[in-house]
């Protein structure tokens, strides 16, 4: 007889042990449990096809229990779920959910998927029928019948993180006028405050509205219905259906109430095998932990990519006895919010701040490929290094074609400890409707190099106020015509194309601040200025379209 | 006084290498001199031009004298033929080419980036008005003047390299009858040739002809004109214009004169400072030598990524005394060829073998992202490493969206000389639009990993007829319908699914070929098998799509 392997939850991680145990084991018996109606669906997929992105449910149901059966062998128990283990006997009780009924199923591996659960908040009317929170099939069908009805006119999401901003736009695409309530002064809390602000602007330019720096103090439920949304401030939010997109919670109770530790990070600790302090209970996927790919400590990362990837490796680790080491997790992620994709790797600044590394950026503004060629799209793109070891420690990256690919090649980077040198060094692929040859990651690699040996200072647009307090004069090195649209009040205008000329119209006793359209421009202006021997000049990282974003005029600041 | 820093050629590396210089020191006086009559002009963009993708001429002109010399200080000499180097006397003789003149400029640094000319075979004709070659604007603006005035019906392209194939489609889209001839028995020579026979077929479903293995022995020109291209083999291809793009020759006649050193590559041999062996002298670009990143040889490698990378730091260098290392190169290219995006870093197995490296490859067929969101763009991924020690030495990519980030990981993983093993761990960005929790990347890993680990065997579609004479029996794995649509003569259907259940009617005395669509269900079928004892199952590489595309029938092969 073959090992029997036992599996507690059959969504990506896994489902992904379940298939791979077998192709490394033929004997095994494979039994998962799980507690929903549906194994290995698309759970990525669920805001799409409430959003109608998705049309065909079909396409959400990635397999069978049938399939399972026939192609891989594995018994797939739709709606069991598991109530404790024991582990001196090494069995677990099972519960029918349909007919009640208990069992007790004996293991020689046990893998513990189950996944995280939606932060539910103390609320009055959380459970009415028309609050959601799409992490099942059967919410997501709930949600969407309802959505179909054309009974939803308003809706709130509370919480402005991946699914809240992307049920956001399904719903406004379905023609639901939709506010998003998030209790940071940020949407997407993966990003600097800075580059998140470039995204909410971008919601409201798609008609959402946002409540940030909002609590949620409770719903007004009447009949079973959620009617409003209450936020601490007292304002009121009328809605024909709300979105809790909180959070996740790892689910741990099976394993703590087992005696298998749970870290301080909320998930099941396991060692590089994937193993839980039990060795023969293996644990992956949004319960258990994952060692960070930049600060090496454990975390929890609810993301699909290292589920599939550690749940394939837990089941082979399970029935092999032997593996290879679990892939460290830099946290990347990606998300589209309207005509924007977002994309995030590694340590944001607040993060590297908040544990105890420094970290400085770079921010550039460039083309997803050469200007020449038609179709070019605007990338912002941050780069955050370690000052001295130039380590890369992430990166934020906000535009249309090509976030996707910078922030995998700097993923990779940080998969191998990366530094700087090494970014300016890749050979990269280019051709004109592909990119530069000069990419945005050598660029923002340069400009961090740069910065990094003194060769020119940048303030962030946020300190332009204090600068211009200390005397600063501010010179827009911009062509006439670009200076003549729009500038900071208070600059004069000097291209930088007649700078050398020029020069002499500035003030030899006032320290100089220069800006350009992204920063290119002002960084030339600052090495002209510093080569004529002036100690006093920074440049205006990202320049005006950058400082527009961040300090936007009262009209701007108050919309939405 | 500043240091007087004299640049041969003012395209990719030479305008890279004047405008750091003058970053990092104000006070040097920076002239460049171009033989031809324009400064950094994107080359990379002519076939765009000719094909009308790109409309304005003035896009392509990236620079112009008058803004080198306002932003950058730079003086730029159009028309200025450097013809010899006095090494001893530091100084160079230079030709106005439109007064005839030739003076003597002194030199503290000297910046060679000549670039790279292109091969003139010794036909007939080739100075005639209709052959072009795309390397410099006045060409280029010839070129198309020629298409505009509607005389060209039909073209005939020498050479079947990158700038051979953009042009081909340029020409195309302009509704030219095109013929390409290329002395290969492939396109695009930086593949292996089962993947450059999916985009011979591209071609010729967009109606290029291609005449592959062949070789053209001279041209017939009457009046100036070229009219016809002869074969070998005496076949004739009519022609109103002629693209000459059979490579390009480094420009070391220059270095060569002035007893600097040539590497056996052809490139003018520099150090990890890009310095000549004259510690004045500093070479970069098309004409110099890079350091291979995979091989560690000293080759060629004209492209512009390297070119400007290394021209920005032989202008720091040059000016500083002192910079980082030049970056070795992966050969990282990329083209469109009509709808097919195809990307190549690293060596193929071809180049691998011929430079000494075993080499095994793993060929994936994968969506570009999850197949239940809309959109889905097929993509050939085919991995190259070294058995045992498992490093990644190149892959190339044949699809759509998606292709130029494959590669760029891929290259990214090999600047850090990265594993099957890091490429199966790398934490990349996943959003259903956007890819897969295991990305092609991963899945390609998985496939060599798999291989490595002998789990199973593959074959090539080329190696199925002899299979099939040792006796082995064909077993299609896919489900009916897909059989029945069509499959290899002589397969028996057996969907997986069913395989566990109908075992018993394959032939146990005969060894087992696995065949289904991509491969995948393949290997499911293969581990099904060798768990049931049997060790004599093989899968084909890439199913049944590359089998189509490998061993087309004979009407698919006699068509173009």
């Amino acid at each position: 007889m073959g090992l029997r392997v036992l599996i507690v939850g059959g969504v990506a991680a896994g489902a992904s042990a379940a298939t791979r145990a077998r192709r490394l084991d033929y004997d095994a018996e494979i039994i998962i449990f799980e507690r929903s109606g549906h194994v290995s669906f698309a759970n990525c997929g669920l805001p799409y096809y409430v959003g109608d992105v998705i049309q065909e449910r079909e396409a959400l149901l990635l397999q069978s229990p049938e399939r399972f059966r026939d192609r891989f062998a594995v018994d797939v128990r739709l709606r069991h779920e598991v109530e404790s283990i024991d582990r001196v006997g090494r069995r677990i009780l099972v519960r029918n959910l349909d007919t009640g009924e208990t069992v007790w199923e004996p293991y020689d591996r046990l893998i513990l998927t189950p996944g995280a659960s939606p932060i539910i908040p103390p609320f009055d009317g959380v459970d009415c029928q028309n609050v959601f929170f799409l992490r099942t099939m059967e919410d997501t069908d709930a949600f969407r019948a309802c959505v179909d009805a054309g009974t939803v006119r308003r809706a709130v999401v509370v919480g402005a993180g991946f699914i809240g901003l992307e049920t956001a736009e399904a719903l406004t695409r379905r023609g639901v006028q939709v506010s998003v309530v998030e209790l940071l002064d940020q949407v997407l809390a993966p990003l600097d405050e800075d580059m998140a602000r470039r995204v909410a602007e971008h919601l409201r330019e798609n008609g959402v509205s946002l409540y940030l720096g909002s609590a949620v103090s409770n719903f007004k439920a009447e009949q079973g219905i959620v009617t409003e949304v209450i936020m601490e401030d007292g304002r009121t939010l009328p809605a024909d259906a709300v979105l809790l997109s909180i959070g996740v919670r790892p689910n741990t109770r099976l394993a703590r109430e087992a005696g298998l530790t749970v870290g301080s990070s909320g998930g099941i600790q396991v060692d590089q095998h994937l193993r839980t302090t039990d060795p023969n209970i293996f644990a992956a996927g949004d319960a258990a932990e994952v060692v960070h790919a930049v600060t090496g400590r454990r975390v929890t990362v609810p993301l699909a990519g290292p589920a599939n990837k550690h749940g394939r490796l837990a089941g082979e680790i399970a029935v092999a006895g032997k593996g290879a080491s679990a892939a460290k997790v830099a946290a990347t992620a990606i998300v589209q919010v309207f005509d924007l994709t977002v994309a995030v790797t590694g340590l944001s600044r607040k993060e590297a701040e908040r544990a105890g590394i420094a970290a400085q950026h770079a921010l550039v503004s460039r083309r997803h490929h050469v200007g020449y060629y038609p179709g070019a799209e605007e990338m912002l793109l941050k780069l955050v290094y370690e000052p001295g070891t130039r380590r890369v420690l992430g990166a934020q990256a906000i535009g249309g074609a090509g976030v996707d690919r910078r922030i995998d090649v700097i993923a990779t980077a940080i998969h191998f400890g990366g530094t700087l040198d090494d970014l300016s060094n890749l050979d990269l692929a280019y051709a004109p409707q592909f990119g530069a040859a000069k990419d945005p990651v050598h660029i923002a690699a340069f400009v961090a190099d740069n910065q990094e040996r003194g060769l020119f200072r940048q303030v962030e647009p946020a300190a332009v106020g204090d600068l211009i307090d200390q005397g600063y004069q501010l010179v827009d090195v911009r062509h006439a015509e670009e200076f003549a649209e729009e500038s900071i009040p208070g600059a004069v205008n000097i291209d930088v194309d007649e700078l050398r000329a020029r020069v002499g119209e500035l003030d030899p006793d006032r320290p100089v601040l220069v800006l350009c359209e992204v920063g290119q421009r002002g960084y030339y202006a600052a090495r002209i200025l510093q080569g004529l021997g002036r100690r006093d000049v920074v440049n205006l990282s990202g320049g005006y379209v950058w400082y527009a974003v961040q300090c936007p005029d009262e009209d701007t600041q108050r919309s939405g």
